[in-house]
């Protein structure tokens, strides 16, 4: 017998013929003799549909109000499913936010998970009632309603798993796991049995979205051990496993234990079109010239990626280029163009045209020559690189947009990712 | 000064451009010093489409998600309607069901409520602040949602009204008052200033729905002056006058302050074609039989309205006649047939073409001859009277379908009703 949290995102919940094979699945695990949580979100399009409402009443809509509109999404899904498992005859209720209750900061429309009093709850999943919680909601000390921002059920499904003190939190998605990268674009990606915290995060950061950002960095923080798996299987069936999330000592004890478990160099490849890099030219080559730069972007909270300062330009000058989230390009620029004076540039050069490719994993902390088989086999293709950034788990290049493609496969390749029959 | 609580049903609240218009005029109401509680119904078709969803989840859906479900809708307007206000620049914010709270008695979907938390309510109030409240919803006293039943909202403004000690609660509909008949019967209907909450409540349980019944008991027992007046005119003039539903104390005042109002003899006729005739023939003509028949309907709560046992036929034996609501005549039938051998009749003819028509006024109490005019001004018409009720305040006479808003038509004019130009 375990605890399990399980959470059903929006269009695994979008109608009552959907909701019901939820239900199938939750009776299956509950009879199974689990103590059983599950996470639900609002219909697809709904919570839309009411932010819909709000833009239309305000387009500087009070946040307040805005919370307690669009909470109800998840309020009818999760009284929908608790009533759907009922007439299964599986005994289920509704826990709304503010009656467990999840006890959030007082911030409207991104609120952050405090606290959740769990000592009802888990009275009532002691009897082998399934508790239904409507994800994205809480309440305030001052007893108003929050909600944590869109995607934020992923984190409501950590913060109970972690609550609960859950065995795992299997988080249904319309994909049946993490991948080495996205099979769109690479067939023979292979699905990951196995990825740590560190590793997810840095895929999600650059652009593999299948769990929300937040909520990884919370199982991390709280040691939750999140699945994420398909929702879409046959609910009767044996689910077929997903991809499991761990720290590094659980994927490293599991390494140990299993022959048939290898320790890979790289777990996945990541690409991002959605970067923006900024030349401004002709600055300054002297101490301090940069702060001038980044200072406003910093103040501004932009986040700046990589930089480059170029040399041996004229004497006594210099040109920085940088990369920017594409959406903040636009306001990077304005920036810029007001602290033209103190910077001293000649002009910017804004390009969209970019893409950031990573590769990540734990491997490469106890390997060198990562970064050097990334520069060889893209050379060989000849795929230029205008940028490079490391961490100790990623080596990420800029590169042509029109390349990003090209690049993921050819590194997929080049790290021994492939699968030996497409997926 | 006042304190006025407001009402709006959901054709008011249905979409955005019809809340601001509500919004306008309760920022008229707020800004001529006013302390306002406004309370909103959910969208037109919002609760259908929620109720739809719990059939389809499960014939028998669980009472109790059933109420977490369509409570969801009052949430919503209410949401938006406070966020509609602040964008007004009326300061206002909502107060969900459980934030007041609203008590109610332990019973999902038909609910009662027990009393109201108005501390909190009260104070933000007195600094001016609009207070949004959803109809239709409470908390029972285990912490779960419960709802009133349909057309709540009613009786949750009354009920709000009753606690916080309004000077008025104004009802805003589809139509701007109470009128002595239905006008699309009778054009020359005149609208009502005043009426008790006596004649109200006999004008609306014989077919006048303007009002829900439960709220204009509650506004009775507690006091409440309730205003039936129209949503639909432009919200920025003064208001046009609805009718005010009062005490007979206050009528009689009002009546003896005001030279200009007269006393009627009759205030309104009302129609009902939902009754349903049951005719049980060759009945034994003795003591108790008759509790055989009444007996298991009392117990299925059947409510029985007109009753006559008719004479004269074969030594020994009788036929009775009586008329339920149409919507029990089924099970009514079921209930007889199943005591068939205890009552010991002959046969059940049941008669759906039927209709009763009512005329209705506190003035009949100190006056003889209502009902003799009523005869004679249906026996001129040749219309046949099947069965007589009466009480200290109405006079109803059951007759044929067809004849319906003939006798109406006839009875508006015999006692002086009708105005001087059409509706």
């Amino acid at each position: 017998m375990a605890r399990i949290v399980m959470k059903f995102g929006g269009t695994s919940m979008a109608g009552m013929e959907r909701i019901r094979n939820v239900a199938a699945r939750v009776k299956h695990v509950a009879e199974q003799g689990n103590e059983v949580a599950v996470v639900v979100s609002a219909m697809a399009g709904e919570t839309d549909r009411l932010v819909g409402f709000c833009k239309e009443a305000s387009p500087l809509y009070d946040p307040a109000e805005y919370d307690v509109v669009v909470a109800s999404g998840e309020q009818v899904t999760s009284g929908l499913l608790a009533m759907t498992l009922k007439a299964m005859g599986v005994d289920a209720r509704s826990w709304l936010g503010w009656q467990m209750p999840i006890h959030t900061v007082e911030s409207h429309a991104k609120a952050r998970i405090q606290s959740i009093d769990t000592e009802e709850l888990l009275k009532a999943m002691s009897t082998g009632q399934v508790a239904v919680i409507p994800g994205f909601q809480g309440r305030m000390e001052n007893g108003r309603v929050s909600t944590l921002g869109r995607g934020g059920s992923d984190t409501s499904a950590v913060a109970v798993a972690a609550a609960v003190k859950a065995d795992r939190c299997d988080i249904y998605t319309d994909v049946n796991g993490v991948y080495t990268t996205d099979p769109r674009i690479v067939s023979r990606a292979r699905k990951l049995d196995m990825v740590t915290y560190e590793e997810m995060l840095e895929l999600a950061s650059v652009g593999s979205k299948v769990l929300q950002t937040r909520s990884v960095e919370l199982a991390m923080k709280e040691g939750v051990r999140v699945q994420v798996l398909s929702s879409f299987d046959d609910p009767t069936q044996e689910e077929l496993p997903g991809t499991l999330i761990v720290s590094e000592e659980e994927m490293e004890a599991q390494i140990a234990k299993d022959s048939d478990m290898e320790r890979q160099l790289i777990t996945g490849i990541a690409a991002d079109k959605n970067e923006a890099k900024v030349t401004v030219t002709r600055v300054p080559d002297r101490p301090g010239a940069v702060a001038h730069i980044f200072g406003p972007l910093a103040e501004a909270s932009i986040n700046v990626d990589m930089i480059i300062q170029n040399v041996g330009r004229d004497k006594g000058e210099t040109d920085v280029t940088f990369t920017v989230p594409g959406a903040d390009l636009a306001r990077s620029i304005d920036i810029l163009e007001k602290n033209k004076e103190t910077i001293g540039f000649n002009r910017i050069i804004p390009d969209t045209k970019v893409s950031k490719v990573s590769v990540v994993g734990v491997g490469m902390k106890s390997h060198a020559g990562v970064a050097a088989t990334m520069f060889k086999a893209l050379a060989e293709r000849g795929i230029n690189i205008l940028a490079v950034a490391t961490s100790e788990i990623k080596v990420s290049v800029l590169i042509d947009e029109d390349e990003t493609e090209l690049a993921v496969r050819v590194l997929h390749s080049a790290y021994g990712l492939d699968a030996e029959e497409a997926a």
